[in-house]
């Protein structure tokens, strides 16, 4: 197996110490590889030497892979700007590994050795394509979109299709429409279900519903969600709680799958069900009843 | 049994025009039982012919029972104006009875009649007291009080103490205090339980925290409980979903069951459960499994 | 557009003198059409005229539908009979429509006139195919399969694989693994998603787990599923609610989506959405919140 | 302050050398301030020397404490047999605090010398008090009362009445009905709410409800709660997950607050909280969003 990463781009949206010097180690073994190391004008590391800063369409069309150093908050970020572009992604934790980025510090050195002699695997996660009313601007999401009240404590109300089937007629302080990536992000505060990434699906999780008979709805990936938002009250979207934008009665939101996919570059052990038992904490057997 | 209802407000906080055909009903009933009508500034009820209207302070000192025309909205205002100084609510509802107003427009009559015959039972509720940082403004709920971030899918962080207790510090979009009467409210949205008013309790319910492990935790009414507020993101406090104030990190809320109760005038007949079964479709028994 | 049901044999699983009167009804429209009709032995459909009844291999070799009359139990029990063989389900509900069964009574004429002139959808479910210690018996389930403790209010502990990846080990009062069809079945009262049945997918939830920290899991339809008893108690496990068996420590049960799908026959205008709307009562908007 | 516990007890239902090597521990304290020791027939603790064994009625009637060495399982055992008859009982835990053991080995010598000269907070539990068709046998439980089928994946159907309000008529795997005490216990494993101890309420948790419009409910502690089985299936009662009795259609179940409390002896320093803390892993704060 030889390094099919020629060049890479290092990429990161926190301004910290410790991604400073994760750079550096990486810089060496880069190095030692012979790949060619590229530098985002978005991105926040602070590299020793002088060197030249790319704009992301650059970097979109001169990578082979683009490294996040940071938390899932950075590799969002890198997948919406590099990834969505076709660019694959490999993520390092700042601390021990997350859901989406799978390398941690103290692995660092023996994982990218492996990556770069061409033992890895990838694995490939849907976007969430949204367009409001039906022209303007496509906006992507790698975990979910929300639609929400903006003000506190006050219902927003809206209509869901489904294709083209009614579904119903909601009150609630919002929905929330996660990819199965997205799943284990905000989507699980509301007790949405934790979805493998190979599931070909659209989670619907009710944000505090005015009913007591819905549940989180999961979709399949060929379906096309409609809200129609009937409320005259104040109204938000936002895509991977990171753009916000405003929504007035008789906006249609219409979120499907987006045809570019995610390449994310794993190492060979990775392992989804291991990131679950480290995050969620399923390995500590919390004991509650007696014995 | 004897009329103790000399002097009766009527309010209102809906304008519509049932609001104003069941006055007229509520009228023609009060008169016949020689009850003095009192008209406060603040209710929206169209009344046909010149009055003088009251300030909310009159009428707190000068009427023997207020009339609620509307839904559990108009009779929460009413129960913070007038409920708390001591003057007994009495709720009629629009529609079909709620959960706070217990007459529905076509036994309005009847019930009325046996009311000011005396006939009646008592009901006591608990208010929610709230002071922010230990000076200053008292706001009153009768059903929640709610501290949530005033930014979509923006988390906030808080520490709760209950007494001086330490109880978890925790990254949500928010945190719903709610009294037994408030369970059948906005917290049911968020799954708490349904607190029957006789329980002497407080309500807390994480929305949607960034942990697995928290549930709804239910404490005595002689609790004090305090929320610090940790965040540097914008953060809102709400009170019945009404008042709204900013809140800044380093904030104190301190919140406990404040001294004056409500009198809510229930007819003879009044069951909780029955409420319960009309509101919550308890009777439906939709159907799931297989025959 | 023509017949290409000739042969149809009519089941239920249900003694019912409504079920007699369905029958006679579809038999005249059989009729008109030139359809030949067998008889199960294991059906519960009282037929006036003497008739030869057939084995189920019968049925299952020389029939190419099978109308179940009855409610989602006799569709569950015809699709693990014949459907499960390759023949196509068509079902008719003893009330209103079903999750599995599209045809209420009075559209009857209508919709099976059209369904013989050759109008009609096909809808395709999988199956759970469970083996218990990798030897023996297949168990064919739509719905569901439960492992769950004999004994009231005693946990039994398991660890669950995923492929080949551990999962958790876990104290809890049972297992239910659904398919998307099961996910509107005993699923639901579990607080499980609902799943639309063009998900590729099967859903794991936990019942009453002994940790706080648990929530459903949804993996897709390529995944092997192994539980691993691990406890010392009385355990069984069962199949639609159906067959139920004892498990013992040690016992490993590997559940997957079985090979031969369902073939559901549906009316041109069935819509999962509108059968959700009705057995789940989306339309119904319980209101819940203040006005 | 002066020791009032002359004559005390020591009771375990675990057989294991640790609680052996405990209870040695605890008798040399005990020595040294002249406490009389006293075992009950029914412990299973090992005594090195030979010495005379109560019965539970004479140890009711002869002690003024009993120390329960074990988790909270043995306490409850305790509870019921001593506890119910008057006699406050001190739990001392193998491993770490448990809701109701609040003295871990660690801090035993300490603790136990502080609570020997009179240091110490006695704590009220409320018992419940249930009995099957209003005749015979008072069944007691300091955590719950479990109604269940006792068949895998079968539902059983039965009426809620509280006092003599109907409430609902409802299919589903069981009813679980908790103390505050019992809600840290099983109840939290069907989702229902954590509750203060010096909350009086008695909380009611539907299992695997055949409906989607039910929650946990709670109810004051005068409450009497009747549940009328009306099923032909196989259906039990449990009582603290320990007695179990069969139940037939038609049989009343009415449960209501037993007029004896427990008296639980806590160290001076005992919250409430901090066992929610430690047990329910309130201080690990799982992350779960993104940075």
């Amino acid at each position: 197996m030889v390094n099919s990463f020629k060049t890479v781009a290092i990429f990161s949206s926190l301004k910290s110490s410790r991604v400073n010097k994760l750079y550096a180690q990486i810089e060496e073994i880069l190095e030692s590889f012979g790949v060619k190391r590229l530098f985002p004008q978005s991105s926040t590391i602070l590299v020793n030497k002088p060197c030249r800063k790319f704009s992301d369409k650059y970097i979109a069309q001169n990578t082979d892979l683009v490294i996040a150093i940071g938390g899932d908050g950075t590799l969002l970020s890198a997948a919406r700007k590099y990834g969505f572009k076709g660019i694959p992604i490999l993520g390092i934790n700042l601390g021990s590994v997350g859901f989406l980025t799978d390398i941690a510090p103290r692995d660092l050195t023996q994982k990218l050795k492996e990556i770069f002699s061409g033992k890895f695997m990838l694995g490939e996660r849907s976007f969430l394509s949204t367009i409001v009313n039906d022209k303007g601007t496509e906006y992507i999401s790698l975990n979910e979109v929300v639609v929400h009240s903006s003000s506190i404590a006050q219902l927003i109300e809206y209509e869901l299709y489904i294709d083209d089937s009614f579904v119903y007629r909601q009150k609630a302080d919002g929905l929330l429409i996660s990819t199965p990536t997205g799943s284990t992000g905000y989507s699980l505060s509301g007790n949405g279900p934790i979805i493998d990434p190979n599931v070909k699906a659209i989670n619907l999780t009710p944000m505090f519903p005015h009913s007591l008979n819905t549940r989180p709805l999961i979709v399949d990936e060929e379906k096309r969600i409609k809200i129609i938002v009937c409320d005259r009250g104040e109204i938000g979207i936002s895509f991977d709680s990171h753009d916000i934008k405003n929504l007035k009665p008789g906006d249609v939101v219409s979120i499907k799958i987006a045809k570019p996919k995610l390449k994310l570059v794993h190492p060979m052990d990775h392992d989804f069900y291991e990131a679950c038992i480290t995050k969620l904490g399923w390995s500590l057997g919390v004991p509650l009843k007696s014995d």
